[in-house]
């Protein structure tokens, strides 16, 4: 038997729903280098902001660029007034990190600025980072709760897996994270209600990591062949109870929740 | 058999020994307010810092101070180059707490500031919070390696729980926190090779949460008529293979990490 499938769309449709009439008309920043990889995603994000009456204006710059100019880019939008949220590229190469310092937190869809990260970590911030929010909105609408459960989270970035940690521990759930030094990773893994990868390893997830009782999260992303790649492997699909899957999980409601994020900081 | 005790003092001691030469004639600033729980922690550490010639301002201030003061005793503080180090009372009362902002993080000695808890999360802070420090720096000086070890964190407060994941995970630890929605704690507890309890609740950890394998590290403080308690239970202490006891654990390496912080922060 196959697992049940955890498609993003529905819950990303569930969260415009939500929040469409009361962001239509904002205007979103985002800014980062002239790379496919950034201009690929906010293209994408411009047409989900066009959806729902986001007005997005990107800014693209070029290698060149000086810190000091990047960092005046973000404090230029930070103070003005009719921009309502902020998105900065990340990770930015280390010299230019200092930007992030000038996304005002009240504008920080991603949460980039140092205050913003520092209160997710002291469970008092208005919005989280977008990824791992996505993973706990999509575990919301498909019904897992997340109370008592014991989520192993497979990966310790600074993106994903340790803000999850944050935002697992604030719903209540034991969280045990795993990485390249956990000893005996399957077996660890078998433990978990819900298990979260967020490695980029393809197929680094196989059956050996899951129960039939396992709920998976697959927030992996690398490229085989020019395809989208998930962490888990088709053998671990068969066996678990449900999985978000790689491509169409976690990425549309990530997407959403960023817009989720401007709704939650106009408030 | 009882367990081996992992004292605070020797540990504290061979600190002082590496840092006292390099620490000696610094400037320490501690601020907090006039209560019996935070002079009777400076005067303590005033006699430390004595022991390596370290000088200590302490400044206390009453219940009728203004935030806005409160803070600029901290900016004053910040700009002073003849102080080389800064500490504030955790936690403040929440209107008090933007103070935390003005204590420059090159003199930040116990993290407080947004910035310092930033950079300590995403694994780069010069510095982490002392209480959860020491309990590394104590496994570390009895030998107990972390890398690829299974620690249990039970608790998730912002003092220790929280930075204490990090500091395992920057470790090579396989980290699990638990806390008062974990479902069946002691089995939980068991799986761990390193216990660390840090709640406040006295004789929580019973001999049913350890093997004969665990080593414990007690971070609970609490009152129990009139005479200091930690978290675990004399049972257990009689089961575990190795025990930091309350008193005498933790707490005098908390100090010493202050002013090896202060050493740190000064390199």
């Amino acid at each position: 038997m196959s697992a049940l499938l955890l498609a993003g769309k529905p819950c990303a449709d569930a969260i415009y729903a939500k929040i469409s009439q009361r962001v239509a008309g904002a205007t979103l920043f985002t800014l980062g280098f002239d790379e496919p990889k950034w201009t690929q995603y906010t293209s994408s994000l411009t047409k989900s902001a066009q959806k729902i009456g986001v007005n997005c204006q990107n800014r693209t710059v070029s290698d060149d660029v000086l810190p000091q100019e990047f960092c005046e880019l973000v404090d230029t939008a930070a103070k003005d007034s009719r921009i309502d949220g902020i998105l900065i590229q990340q990770p930015l190469p280390r010299e230019f990190s200092a930007a992030y310092r000038f996304a005002d937190v009240n504008k920080d869809l991603d949460c980039c600025n140092p205050l913003s990260v520092a209160s997710m970590y002291e469970g008092q911030a208005k919005v989280c980072p977008a990824t791992p929010s996505a993973v706990k909105e999509l575990l919301d609408h498909y019904g897992v709760g997340l109370s008592g459960k014991h989520v192993v989270i497979v990966g310790r970035g600074n993106a994903v897996g340790k803000p999850l940690i944050h935002i697992m521990l604030s719903a209540d759930a034991t969280v045990t994270v795993c990485h390249t030094k956990t000893v005996n990773l399957p077996a660890v893994c078998r433990t978990a209600d819900i298990l979260v990868s967020a490695c980029g390893v393809p197929d680094l997830i196989t059956d050996e990591f899951v129960t039939d009782k396992t709920v998976v999260v697959d927030v992996g992303l690398s490229f085989v062949n020019g395809k989208t790649h998930g962490d888990v492997s088709s053998d671990a699909y068969e066996k678990c109870r449900a999985i978000s899957p790689v491509p169409g999980g976690v990425g549309p409601v990530t997407r959403a929740v960023l817009f989720e994020n401007l709704y939650k900081l106009a408030k």
